[in-house]
């Protein structure tokens, strides 16, 4: 028997083995529509490990008719090591979101050509001239088609599988399918929700500027209570199917194209939380924007274009959403019939509005809470990482955690986006004293 | 092979049929714990069918020594008929829940003695001299333990089963188990929360008296408005296990003791849907206590019983939940890291009683919302059936559905349980304008 077929027997016998290069080549060279896709003789196919995410593997493989990305998923956190073990699953809840989101969202996520459950494995459509839109933003590029894209995305996802869309029935049996990665979202809740605020060895900031805002944090009860409401409705609201780390290292764009990858953290949860992470990762980028300014002014069209985007990315959700629950609400949630009549219209069309506002309310408060975790916790972003004079970064960060407070003590005094990107200029005008 | 051990063996190969008396007979012979329970010859067991709920069979079998209840789920809604298909795998469901509330609220319910998930059959300890308790109440009796032990089951079943006491994994997997009881909930969300304001065949009331408050509750759109809320709060809210039925014909009771039965309906939902529930059933007690008045007064001492146990259904229950939350906050969420010293605890304190609030809003909107179910719906209630005059009753009933539309429409205006109360005396007190 062939090595390469002694691979892919291996594998559908539920073995799970870390894959290196020449296996990858032998297990996709058995997989006919993958090897079609590359072209060529498999010995032809170019392999290049490229991973730079906090989790996974990821080879880019490509040949003389066309490329895929693949994606293996490790058995422990690769950020931190064999020390941090995390479940395989995870690779089957990326596949099964993946595929749900095609469904709901056709076109603006990856087509996934072929899952294997035992390898922890997806092979995908390789995403090019695409790049991660972080790094779009850290070079100041805007993006034309993301919001309209974005907002389609969460639209179409969020509305789309929630009560307002599909029955009880079906909205539990997703609830359930998804219900095994606790121990993705127990990251989540961990990192987000409760270590930036306390003393925990692997928080890190940049020292020293930000050590008494640090402090402040873990003192800060204030901040405590709020962070533990949100922590609690991550917890206990499951209102759709949601991505579960929708930040800009989670797209990828051209000038013309957007797609939405790496969903392992999906499970039914808040709305808000998605919606709160694209905006969080745009209000990073407009502050941390100043610290990648290279002549006076050259990234001022860019920091206009960004808080427009944060404007259009709930504005335009929101006309979405609305959308589809007028004409495509099939679910259980506010049926129809006890809204008949002119006046009963104009009141669930109220109603519609009150829901808005609810889900605008957690959307600031999630969206604090991403930016915070970014600053004091273990995982940090480019977008300030880049920043190479420490104190210079410092500054952005400690404007970021000045509008993030706000937001997550007081969401309830930001009622339209519009205060949220005055308060995003205000923080961006905003000197902290070390400065 | 004897027809006693093929019935057995049937049964374990997945065979359901409803069980007859001489079947059930042979069944129960060949289980050795229950044998020995009932005591003596097969023969001369006695087995009487008493359901007398909407949905199953149930069975008292005696023998020399002692009693046992079997209950076996039909696989349709008994009240309806067979044009009304329910699935049998409610049956495991209760098992589950009824071993779970054992569990976490020992010796408020029934011991399961066997199960049979195939046959949708579970045998439990026959309970004697125990009553339903709505028996008791239209009989005018008092319950001097009710107040303590369903207090003690509520805060510790809601409590122990949240994420106040258990991890977000453990939770998950909970949600994830109750998932499948999607028909049963079904029953809810079509029964209580849509059909009594919309013109649905099976909807009935006391008729010609309350055709003009049925009415102007199906145009009444506050109503339709709050109690959609109410729904998307049953949809969406897995706070905890809830029993899902908790009337007072889920009780049974004796002077000394409380026993919870019948969680077929139970799922991973909003807590303040079981505190409404024994509230709202009380308060129907008491507001139908005068229809079964015969002599001047002979209901005071019953009626000002009921209402302090409506007050201590609520008080008692909150000191016991808080005093839990104080002492096995073992889940994820609030972690006590980020309330340290002694300003820390106080602001998690005053955040308990904030929490309780809350609950206390979905309490009493739920309330509401299981009074109403039970004058204008499907299922109607023996507190009011059983009052003759047609008439009278609808005084009653009327007098039930003015204080439920308070509570409902405008559930942020009660901010106490003698708020509560006191609305309730003021119901009784108002004439409707056919009285």
């Amino acid at each position: 028997m062939s090595s390469q077929r002694r691979s892919l027997v291996d594998s559908r016998h539920g073995e799970y083995r870390v894959l290196h290069e020449a296996d990858l080549r032998d297990y996709l060279a058995a997989l006919p529509e993958v090897a079609a896709r590359l072209g060529g003789a498999p010995a032809s196919w170019s392999i290049s490990e490229v991973g730079d995410g906090n989790l996974n593997l990821v080879f880019i493989v490509k040949g003389a008719a066309g490329g895929v990305a693949v994606k293996q998923a490790l058995p422990y956190v690769r950020l931190v090591g064999e020390s941090w073990p995390l479940p395989l699953s995870r690779s089957h809840y990326e596949y099964l979101a993946l595929t749900h989101q095609a469904r709901l969202a056709p076109g603006l996520v990856p087509d996934v050509l072929h899952h294997n459950e035992a390898l922890a494995l997806v092979v995908m459509e390789l995403l090019e001239p695409h790049i991660i839109m972080r790094k779009g933003l850290v070079a100041g590029t805007t993006y034309p088609r993301f919001v309209d894209d974005i907002t389609t995305f969460l639209a179409r996802t969020l509305f789309l599988s929630s009560d307002l869309a599909v029955t009880a029935a079906e909205k539990k049996e997703g609830i359930a399918a998804f219900a095994g990665n606790h121990a993705l979202c127990k990251i989540t809740e961990d990192l987000i929700f409760t270590d930036p605020y306390r003393i925990v060895e692997q928080n890190r900031w940049t020292q020293p500027w930000l050590d008494a805002i640090a402090a402040a944090f873990r003192e800060d009860l204030d901040l405590h209570v709020a962070i533990s409401r949100l922590k609690l409705k991550f917890l206990n609201a499951p209102e759709a199917l949601i991505h579960g780390d929708l930040h800009t290292g989670s797209i990828m764009v051209t000038e013309s194209q957007t797609k939405v990858i790496d969903p392992e953290f999906a499970f039914y949860g808040p709305m808000g939380f998605d919606i709160g992470a694209v905006i969080a990762n745009l209000l990073m980028a407009y502050l941390a924007s100043s610290g990648h300014k290279r002549s006076p002014g050259d990234r001022r069209a860019f920091e206009a274009w960004v808080l427009e985007t944060v404007e259009g990315a709930w504005t335009d959700f929101v006309r979405k959403f609305l959308e589809l629950w007028r004409t495509e609400a099939k679910g259980d949630a506010y049926p129809v019939t006890l809204f008949g009549g002119e006046a009963g219209a104009a009141r669930l069309e109220a109603e519609r509005q009150v829901y808005m506002a609810r889900l605008f309310q957690d959307t600031v408060g999630f969206s604090a809470a991403k930016i915070i975790r970014r600053i004091l916790g273990l995982a940090h972003n480019i977008d300030f990482e880049l920043i190479e004079d420490p104190k210079r970064r410092a500054i952005c960060e400690a404007r970021s955690l000045r509008l993030a407070r706000a937001m997550m003590v007081d969401a309830a005094s930001f009622r339209t986006i519009g205060a949220v990107t005055k308060a995003a200029r205000d923080a961006r005008d905003w000197q902290p004293d070390f400065a």
